[in-house]
């Protein structure tokens, strides 16, 4: 495994097969810097090229998820020039933007716990996520409008996930919701009492370190292409997939350990079983 | 302000930033006849060049929404000769989708106050609006395949809002629901009692008149784009819409007020405070 | 009516306007081997050229859906040789992902029913028909993961189904749910005891046959083209459907007979009403 990025604003702590990748601002209830979202960005990279993390948790230090964009640091750029080389803010909305692109596509599968503030870019890091888990007590919204900006880079994944009807909703009138109605939308697969985030979430983990690793890279990454293809083109890139995966040492194993009614080799003692 | 659209079968009343839009023919429950096709395809066409408006209320007058399109009116035409150059029929189905898209592409806010009947195009008009409440007492349906023909230009809006699923099962069986199945099918995102929907709609305005004019509409624009561009132009697109908000007045304007604790210009005292 | 195909793992009764179709091979649960899915692919050939059939019921022998692919079938040709010419599995996969495609777009009004196990490629047929009715004490899920492979060919119903965020975290976690939760998640329109599912299914029939069968087939024909065209071609796509409906025998009987208050002549006595 090459060597974790440095980061002032993301605590990050490999445990076997799993990153706990942390927004660590606490007295800025996380807001997203500069540097935060450059630091975001190098470990989406790392994690594109270290196939022994198979999962992801992304959370907040100090009990709070994301605040979103830090509109002081933000204002600030808006007074710098703007020449026709160079938008700063637009680069820096662009960069946020390729992050958040790349973060879906990664190999791993990706656990987003919401706790706490969740706005604004916030709300689309929880979006974002593969699973998200929503503790009924958060607070989520897509302020921007309000403020006379739009939730832009956010947008595709907020739309993906609750469907253009809600999404407009809650951005063209600023609505603040709780943790109980980010379920309700669909933002969340999974919801609990704010005392059971961490069993909630343990649970889940087992759950994913249960499949096959490229298997659930594979699945990501089929998923994501529906509606971008040709729907033969699709047939045949699935077709695809499904053939490497079945030829494969995993896909043989898991296959196999079925057959034998036995536990293949990627599962370990504690995770969760199927009943 | 240039001039209103004369018009017979719609009502129109300019009130501030807002637009009262209602089908006004009562004794037909709003029944769409060509002529009332014809009055909101220029109200939209208005509403294009208008941004004094800022927000739009489609509703109907004598206690229902729309009855849909006018079964007695279509027939006669069915009868009228289809030539090479003219099928009337197509090209008045033709020009009610135009206007239809016109209408989901609006800068300003739109929201539909769905009471009584809406069925077919009036369960058209109330898929496509960017906010819908609906009282409990509505009855809704898409009644067109039981006439042998087919819920034809409101299939994107309703398959946009209730997912292919739903809009499936609905159109092809011509179930009628009420307003509570409305909102748990997602066409609407509020829902009320028959007697609160003034209320509720007071409610809403004053939310979506809390956020910038400007910001909603580059936020709608972006959200109506999602899934129709290729991602990384999504992201260009976002990017740009993003960096001339924040250099426009009222996006300076929103964080300014935002940092100095204030209400931003465009905000008036009545309207609703996120809490 | 043409012959229909010979098949030993599917039972096919024709009764009236009527297909009932169902998976037989109950002592595997219906399991779907290479025979069966070969099978499949032709009823549905025979059903595009089969105009007089208006509805399908697609059902399981013995108290089950369909518990997914023949694992053991499958594992066998794993071993066969793949040559720069030949993947048998990828081949089939292929294949299946085809009938899958055309089993969508068949003109009939498809209705799929669903108790007991419904897993994997099961899971996938209760997520393609148009119409899904489950009972509440169904079991369902895409086990796919944990035993290292990926549910490809029905990646694309299931995210149009339920969406990209219930449809990844189903499948990254391998969960499996009961009916209740089909009917949440929105893979089914109709949820009933398990006892209730012959009155519902039959209600449900009635439903549809209630409804021009020209009328269904170009609304399914409409509806599934939705975001695959440009705006403008698909208002003039459904455009020109409409006006041939309302030109078409069909239409002209539906229309008189709703102005005459009769019933049109598709329309048989059992008919369920719509009130």
């Amino acid at each position: 495994m090459h060597k974790l990025p440095e980061c002032e604003f993301l605590k990050l702590e490999v445990v076997g097969p799993r990153l706990n990748l942390s927004f660590n601002r606490p007295d800025q209830r996380n807001a997203i810097n500069s540097q935060m979202g450059a630091e975001f960005a190098a470990v989406v990279d790392w994690l594109e090229t270290t196939p022994d993390v198979r999962v992801v948790v992304l959370r907040g230090e100090g009990g709070h998820f994301c605040a979103g964009g830090d509109i002081k640091e933000r204002r600030n750029m808006a007074e710098d020039i703007v020449t026709p080389d160079s938008d700063p803010i637009m680069e820096r909305n662009r960069a946020a933007g390729m992050a958040f692109l790349k973060f879906e596509r990664l190999p791993q599968t990706t656990i987003a716990v919401v706790e706490g503030s969740a706005f604004g870019g916030g709300m689309g890091y929880a979006c974002l996520a593969d699973i998200t888990i929503v503790a009924e007590g958060a607070r989520m919204g897509m302020p921007e409008t309000a403020l006379g900006v739009a939730p832009a880079q956010i947008a595709p994944y907020v739309v993906k996930r609750i469907g253009l009807t809600r999404a407009r909703q809650l951005a063209l009138t600023g609505e603040r919701f709780d943790g109980i109605k980010a379920f309700e939308y669909g933002i969340a697969q999974y919801l609990c009492a704010d005392a059971e985030i961490d069993g909630t979430l343990e649970d889940v983990v087992s759950r994913v370190l249960h499949c096959g690793p490229m298997a659930n890279a594979a699945t990501k990454a089929i998923m994501l292409k529906v509606g971008t293809l040709p729907e033969e083109e699709m047939i045949s890139f699935s077709a695809q997939k499904f053939s490497e995966l079945n030829r494969s040492i995993e896909g043989k194993e898991g296959q196999s350990a079925f057959a034998e009614k036995r536990k293949p080799a990627w599962q370990t003692a504690g995770d969760k079983e199927e009943g």
